[in-house]
């Protein structure tokens, strides 16, 4: 359901990936980002764009980025710190950085490791917004390596059998290298669906799916309908599942886990726990396929099992059975030769941001 | 829903576990199995008993796994080897060996690994059932570790979109040490239901919720009804998410990542390409908690943080919010005390079997 979140063709201005690269990385250092860590932001959130993933692309994130380094919510040139570290493991202080930013070079601390080891895993505290997490995940592929990369958030979740939110939509993503096949690449809340999709929801108005939240007494709703009113800020998103006999147990267990690896683990607590303003907990981690098997014969088994998933018999109503990471591959795809369609509201406010912060405007 | 598969209490024979696991020694090495695993594969199957797991117990799996070891489906006295080796990774090579042997030492290895590098990760091809994928998993805690275990069976699920199963059940089991709280163990299927708690259903008759299966056009049926009928020893079980707008394709691309870890990784190819019989492949990890963070100050923020779990207010019509590894725990502790509830046909079975492989009856 990538194109929820897509613009509308007759809204749309098409970008190419080079400019607005470009524009991103103006925008960062002059709000305080040294040079390197405004690219390496700059690629984290372009390539969210370049594979249709807006939601964590510079329409959505990158007004909010940069009202965080402006307030110091977000620290622009953060010290981080290596609190603690072993042979394949680390741990590290964020002070308070910008998780598209520290993520990426957390994973290649661990890729380093897994070269030595065969795995690496770092986990990462104080940190803010990480993006796309598979961003960061996908880092490992060109290692011939297993990437996975996890966020722990802000409380949006309820428990099976709670009412009251008191988990993030703690995301998992995971990157696997093939031969001929696109990576297989999973990325996905462990909430039924992620904040945003709720949010796109609500302001449009739009009747949402059974089995996305619960009510304001915590019992899941079934039926499709309108969303209803809660709190200010609140939202009571069902863990993956929606309910019990559908194994929400499973969902919600499986954002514990992200809590713990990525939360407790960095000794960085947990959501609900009252840590700063925009607070998420991350890990990383990288497996060498070479430390288990053979590459090429991994990777063209890879190859050999996507085909075998993608040539499923469709059921009824559908046309064809999609592996993990395909329709952002095939949106890539479109995208890097067709330029990457932008809101012409979000051009806007380009152009806008750029004459306040005085940067040239290069989209 | 542990209680489903729990004998009525008038059908219950209560016996203790120290008789129940030389009873299942006895077996085992009757049938070829050597001592030492005689006693690991025990221990498996009576630790699911104790932790009201009884699926995975002696009821459900003994029986199959004696037939397998006599009819050669399962290796007795299998010859493990090692296929590669890294400081922090292996895979083995099971030679038809009982997951619920092999994966034990499996652990034992990637816990060695992670005292010495911060973790460890052991995968294992051509292996047979694993059993109650937390066991292994739980090995890690008495080290202060987190363990992990998957393991990836035969085709039971459907993709996302598809109408056949390619996929198997695939579980995740997750074990985390707290201070004075219960361990944080999770263990989960990635369809919305095991195959056991399906063919119980279909074997008693009893209407199945929706988002369980998929009809034979592989059309998720979301509304409660009975099971349809499907090809001889065919399920088309439903990813958990149940359906797209569920998130379906989360279950489905989780199930994949087991298969890719378990079975591409080890070299042991996956479900539907067609390997052994009860044919299955796992991976094993352990994490060193000190590797990360100091152990009493993360088993210290384990505890707060399950107490604020539980400590959720419970939404309408329910009494209180559990977190993973508490309702077994609970059973646990009832069980060590009061005994295992055997149903009283399968003590007729432990004695027709002890007369017929002449060994003591001894429960």
């Amino acid at each position: 359901m990538l194109e929820q979140f897509h613009v509308p063709e007759q809204d749309a201005v098409r970008v190419d990936e080079d400019s607005l690269r470009k524009m991103v990385v103006s925008l960062f250092e002059k709000v305080g980002v040294p040079s390197d860590d405004a690219a390496l932001g700059a690629d984290a959130l372009v390539t969210a764009d370049l594979r249709g993933v807006d939601s964590h692309g510079v329409s959505n994130m990158l007004r909010y980025y940069i009202a965080g380094f402006n307030s110091g919510d977000i620290t622009a040139n953060p010290l981080v710190k290596t609190i603690r570290e072993s042979l394949a493991t680390a741990t590290l202080d964020c002070d308070g950085g910008l998780g598209i930013i520290i993520a990426p070079k957390a994973m290649d601390m661990a890729i380093e490791k897994a070269k030595h080891t065969g795995m690496g895993m770092v986990t990462m505290r104080n940190g803010r917004h990480l993006g796309m997490a598979s961003y960061h995940a996908m880092r490992a592929l060109d290692h011939n390596m297993i990437g996975i990369c996890m966020t722990a958030v802000g409380p949006a979740v309820v428990p099976t059998f709670g009412k009251e939110p008191r988990l993030g939509t703690n995301p998992i993503a995971v990157a696997v290298p093939a031969a001929n096949q696109h990576p297989f690449v999973l990325d996905f809340a462990t909430s039924v669906v992620p904040v945003n999709k709720m949010r796109l929801a609500e302001r449009i108005g739009s009747v949402i799916p059974g089995g996305w939240i619960a009510d304001t007494a915590g019992v899941p709703i079934m039926q499709e309908g309108p969303a209803p009113e809660y709190a200010p800020g609140q939202l009571n998103l069902l863990p993956l599942g929606s309910n019990r006999e559908g194994g929400s147990h499973k969902g919600y267990g499986l954002a514990g886990f992200v809590e713990i690896l990525c939360g407790i683990l960095s000794g960085g607590g947990f959501a609900g726990m009252g840590g700063q303003r925009g607070d998420s907990r991350h890990m990383v981690a990288a497996y060498s396929i070479d430390a288990f098997s053979p590459v090429d014969e991994f990777k063209a088994m890879m190859d050999e099992w996507m085909d075998y998933l993608k040539s499923t018999p469709p059921a009824d109503g559908h046309e064809r059975v999609l592996v993990p990471g395909q329709p952002e591959h095939e949106e890539e795809t479109d995208r890097r030769s067709r330029g990457i369609p932008l809101h012409k509201e979000v051009i806007q406010w380009f152009r806008d941001i750029s004459e306040e912060l005085e940067v040239p405007y290069v989209l």
